[in-house]
C-alpha cells in the first residue's frame, strides 16, 4: 500500500441533488494528529494531513523559533508503529547542544488553542469527555437547507467588505437565522455562536442546524457535538477525521452545500424530506 | 467611535490590473490576540477578530471542556484599557467552585500550536526574535505572478479529489515551481515547504515567492519572514495584522491573486514590471 493512500480516505456518502438522494463514493482529505517530542518531552500536537512529516517538523521548529539553523536539529525520527502499513503519528527530535529548555517551550506553547484541536490527540479524547449523541428525532428539510448559505451571506456584516472572514450561524428547523458571528478564525466564529447560546441559556442546541462558511473540520464537529447540535453543514469539504467523529457520535454532517446540491457524510436520516401532509 | 470600527481596518493598497498599478482604499478584517485568564492564570491566547469577546470566551470554555454549564462561569470581565476607544485584549474569568486546576489545563493546552500563532501575543514577540527584513533587491514580474495560481493547482495532487486541502508552493523568480505541499492546515502546508527548504539547505529563500491557497494571515506572514522569503501571495484576503507585520518588516504581500488582477499591501516596489531590454 503506497504511503500516499493514507492522505486520502475513500468513503461512502450520499449526494442530495434537487430532491433526490443517491449513494456515491467520495474522497476525503486525511487529518490526523502529529505529536512532536523534543528530547522525549512532548512539545506540540498539530492536526495535519499525513505525509512529508519530517518536513513539517523541521519547518515547525524553524518557523516557531526553536531552531535557527539546520545543524541544530541533530536527528528527527518517526516512531515505529506496530502496523507496518501505517505511518507514525509521533516524531522524535534531538537537538544539538544543550540549549533546549522544555519549561521555556511550555511557557511559549501552553497557552495555545487557537485551533480548538490543540491538546486533543484523537477521537479518544473526545470520547472520554462523555459527549452524548445529539437529538435523534430532529429533522431538517433538505430544500430549506439549500437556502441557508444565502441567508448567512446576507447576515455577514464584515465579509462583504473584506472578503477575509469566516462565519458561523445557527438556524431553527424553520430555516430562521437565530444568530450569526464572524471571525478571522472559523473555530472562533463557532465559539462565539455557542458562547452566545450558553449565555442566553439556550443549550443544548438540540433543535438547531449550524452552518459554517468554510470546511467542516474535526474541531468544528467536536464543538457542535459539545453544544448538542444535531445538523452541521458547511459549504466546503470535511476532513476524514471530522467524518469519523460525526459518524461515531451520530451528528448529521453535510458538506459542499452549494445551490441545489450537497453531500451527506453521516446520519442522512435527519434530512429526510418532510412528508407531505395527506388525508386532509 | 463605534466598537464595530475596530473589526475592520481601512488601509491604502495598490491594485495591479492587466499591467497598470493604482492606489485604492481597501478594508481588512481585524485580527488581534485575545488572552483568556482563569483565576489570574493565563489559559489561552487566540488570534481573533475583536467583537463578541465574552461570547468567544464562554464558547471556548464550554467547547474545550473547561465548563459544562453556564453556572460554572462565575464572572467574565474585559480588562480595562488605558485607551477608552479600544476594546480589551484580555478577558478575566472566575469559575464557580474550586475545581479549576491550572496545571491540568496547562497539560491540556501547552502542547498546542496548530495555528502557528499560538503563544505569540503580538507583533512584539516577532520583533524580539530578531527577524531580518527580506532581500530588498528581489524583483518578481507581475504578469508572471498571475500565472502562479494555475501552476499551483496543477501541482495539487489531493485537492482535485477532495476539495479539502490547503496548498503552499515556492516559485523561482522565473516562475518555476520549486516545491508544493498540501495539508488540511494552511500553516502546516507552509511549514512543510519551509521544512523542505531547511532540509535541502536552501535557506534563506531570498530569491523565491511563496504562494498559499487561502488567506495570508498573520502566522503565514511570520513564517515567510523567518524563512527569508521576500514575496508572499495568496488568492484571498490578508488580515489587518498580517498587513501590519508585512509593512513593518518589508515583506511584499499580495492578496486576491486571481486572473489578471491582484492587490499589493506592502512593498509594491518588488513587483515592478521588468523593464524591457533596450539598445540590444
Amino acid at each position: 500500500m503506497p504511503k500516499h493512500s493514507r492522505r486520502i480516505d475513500l468513503t461512502q456518502v450520499f449526494e442530495w441533488r434537487e430532491g433526490s438522494l443517491r449513494g456515491i463514493q467520495d474522497y476525503l482529505a486525511a487529518e490526523e494528529p502529529l505529536e512532536i517530542r523534543v528530547h522525549g518531552t512532548p512539545l506540540s500536537v498539530t492536526m495535519r494531513t499525513p505525509g512529508h512529516d519530517l518536513e513539517l517538523v523541521a519547518g515547525f521548529l524553524l518557523t516557531e523559533g526553536i531552531v535557527q539553523h539546520r545543524e541544530e536539529i541533530a536527528s528527527m525520527e518517526e516512531e515505529a508503529r506496530g502496523n507496518a502499513e501505517a505511518d507514525s503519528n509521533v516524531v522524535h527530535v534531538e537537538l544539538a547542544g544543550r540549549n533546549f529548555e522544555p519549561e521555556r517551550m511550555r511557557r511559549n506553547f501552553f497557552a495555545a488553542s487557537s485551533c480548538g484541536v490543540c491538546g486533543k490527540t484523537s477521537i479518544e479524547s473526545i470520547r472520554v469527555r462523555g459527549i452524548q449523541p445529539p437529538n435523534p428525532d430532529f429533522r431538517f428539510d433538505p430544500c430549506l437547507l439549500c437556502t441557508l448559505p444565502d441567508k448567512l451571506r446576507s447576515a455577514q456584516a464584515i465579509f462583504g467588505r473584506t472578503g477575509g472572514l469566516h462565519a458561523a450561524a445557527l438556524f431553527s428547523c424553520e430555516g430562521e437565522l437565530i444568530v450569526a458571528r464572524e471571525d478571522i478564525g472559523r473555530h472562533n466564529a463557532v465559539d462565539k455562536v455557542i458562547g452566545w447560546a450558553l449565555r442566553e441559556k439556550r443549550l443544548p442546541l438540540s433543535k438547531c442546524a449550524l452552518l459554517v462558511s468554510g470546511r467542516g473540520g474535526f474541531e468544528i464537529v467536536q464543538k457542535a457535538l459539545v453544544a448538542g447540535i444535531p445538523v452541521l453543514a458547511s459549504v466546503s469539504a470535511p476532513s476524514g477525521l471530522a467524518v469519523r467523529l460525526a459518524r461515531e457520535l451520530g451528528l448529521t454532517l453535510v458538506g459542499f452545500l452549494r445551490g441545489q446540491r450537497f453531500l451527506i457524510y453521516s446520519r442522512e436520516d435527519r434530512l429526510a424530506p418532510v412528508p407531505p401532509v395527506t388525508g386532509k
